[in-house]
């Protein structure tokens, strides 16, 4: 069974597909002068982008991970969540703080998705 | 291939399954006055009981992840999880210290399970 | 479907195989003097080890999770990571900052793998 590769960068891809599951790189905002909400924004349209290429979207995404530089992001981080989420399609979902390799970087998503 | 969702709240499920494979959301203790061993045993039997419904159980969990907010509670929680784990039926884990969403929140486990 | 297990240790085993799926545990240093550049030489090579006995190899890496106790460590990371992986197939990767069980711990990596 091949692997499909989408956004390859220089030391690792954004997604990689294998058989009807996609394993998404972790995300980051491109413009990180956005405050949480913003950049989670920015993230979760990156994240639809990439189910795109790979034939799902959202709906299918089976679990997410988010890591957050400050809880005090949180709100901001979950209102973006909320607008974007179908409620009657929800993933799983875990959610710790831990630095990121960017300062600038509020929050980075990773997740696993289905291909339907 | 559908998508099966447990314990579903109001932005994200206890759990996805997807064939034969299931996705834990991060499971935190319901009894936070606990402390880190009581904590876990209170994880473990959430598990128990969402790796139940999806027609599986422990010893066909794959990987744990596992967050702990201070090392200082590392013992304890291993405590737990040494009586809880079939030792002929071990999974992949990784464990690192992270801040919580809550700080009442000791521990927090996600993991991928089989179902036979 | 079995679950094959690698590397079993007392609480965790080091790798779970399941279908044509490997799923790492957190690889760690053997030689915990070593720097972080050369620390991850030898999880790297663990991780081929691993992956060679499932059948598999780097190629085949689907998604890694890096831990990194100190971001300055990040470039030295980097050096071992740029020299071990086949840039025609990348895997998705996620690094944040966290503190490791044992404090000379200076990496910890995860990783989901396809067998070919």
């Amino acid at each position: 069974m091949p692997i499909r590769r989408l956004a390859p960068e220089t030391r690792l891809t954004g997604a990689t597909i294998h058989g009807n599951i996609v394993y998404l790189a972790g995300q980051v905002a491109d413009d990180t002068t956005l405050d949480a909400e913003g950049q989670m924004k920015d993230i979760l349209a990156q994240i639809d982008a990439l189910l795109a290429e790979a034939g799902t979207d959202k709906r299918h995404l089976l679990t997410a991970q988010i890591f957050i530089q400050d809880f005090a992001d949180l709100a901001g981080m979950n209102r973006a969540w909320d607008a974007w989420i179908d409620p009657a399609h929800l993933p799983a979902r875990a959610t710790v703080q831990a630095r990121l390799v960017d300062p600038a970087w509020r929050i980075e998503v990773t997740g696993i998705a289905a291909i339907p």
